[in-house]
């Protein structure tokens, strides 16, 4: 399995959390999103991905793109390890946390977008960094806020407080966990205060001690240059 | 059953759709986004909807919002009329078309982001319009592409060319058609032009002749505005 891959990309740091965690063998094909005006746009890369993003998966040819059909295709065929919940509503619960970050977040935040933000309408860093943060904190605040509502009434881990939780869902990482994980990383790179976020915070203090996470980690992928 | 539902969002479009197609019956709540300053920043919408987007969903009690989430719980709640493939590779193709519209698309161009843009960056109409079809462009480009490798290596119906597809998958409607077809219906109101896309057209022309997408159109809504 072959999964094409940039060390900072946040949608491809969800691929690695699940392929880690479901301890599935991969190779790393480094794509650069910057060298030479990125190598995502080769006539080679888009061939595989019209869309000229990253990450896509190349399980034995079948190759697939979207981070999230990515994990849902690892989630069926490798069920030894599963990312998401039996019970539909608890599934649902699960989806709903992935897609706040993968369809409200970091869509509008990625590379291309603070690109065309810059060169097409001119807009300065100051600008460019409060469209960032208002993105993260417009979406974060509605996390948090479900975190606390599901926590609350669910208490899955009775002993838990808001500080102290230790997943999104239940006892085991999820998709939701996949999702949450990356988008803390990038808002911590653009200097987001994340102070209001307690279940947030704890969810990726307690996430970031595990291998598989740390395995997955930006900083730790064969792309990431040497300081 | 009762769904939280702008006429004209195409995030709730695609969950009307959903619902029409599994002949759910439920009672549409209509949040207007643009009354008093948009009906979901309410304090009652947001007790309900923390991210204060529509569309949200209300299952006797079971409370889920973010489209995609919604449908994957009616897929698993209502499995008489599926709206994924069995296939693990096959399911993986519909969610990642799924996602380009509603992760890489849609985000993009929906109506909080446009205003961000008016309001806080000062883009002009003219700007905001070459934006809005960027991001149409490059993910059609995309979307066309994939549509156009599938039909032409699978030919799930061998009678069928480029102009003359059904669907984006298979041979009945799935969550890609969900997804897709609000999509293009935005498209056309922002006045993109479309000719570059003859499967996504001829998709979009056969659904648009089926019942469960009628129904689910934004002028056949209770809140669409009478002429």
């Amino acid at each position: 399995m072959k999964l094409y891959s940039y060390y900072r990309s946040s949608a491809a740091f969800r691929v690695r959390i699940a392929l880690a965690l479901k301890n599935i063998q991969y190779d790393i094909v480094p794509i650069h999103l910057l060298n030479q005006g990125g190598e995502q746009k080769s006539d080679a890369y888009t061939a595989i991905n019209p869309q000229q993003l990253v990450p896509t998966l190349d399980d034995d040819g079948f190759v697939i793109s979207q981070s999230l059909a990515i994990i849902l295709y690892l989630e069926d065929r490798f069920f030894d390890v599963p990312l998401l919940p039996t019970d539909a509503k608890d599934k649902a619960f699960v989806h709903s946390l992935a897609q706040i970050v993968a369809c409200d977040m970091h869509p509008l935040n990625n590379l291309r977008v603070l690109q065309y933000l810059s060169h097409e309408l001119s807009v300065n860093d100051e600008q460019k960094q409060t469209w960032y943060a208002h993105w993260i904190v417009h979406g974060f605040d509605a996390f948090e806020q479900q975190l606390a509502n599901h926590h609350n009434t669910h208490q899955h881990q009775p002993q838990q407080n808001g500080t102290d939780i230790k997943f999104c869902f239940g006892d085991t990482p999820t998709l939701a966990d996949c999702c949450l994980i990356p988008q803390v990383y990038n808002a911590l790179r653009f200097e987001c205060d994340l102070c209001a976020y307690p279940h947030i915070q704890s969810i990726y203090q307690h996430c970031m001690s595990l291998p598989a996470f740390i395995d997955a980690y930006p900083d730790n992928q064969p792309d990431c240059p040497k300081v």
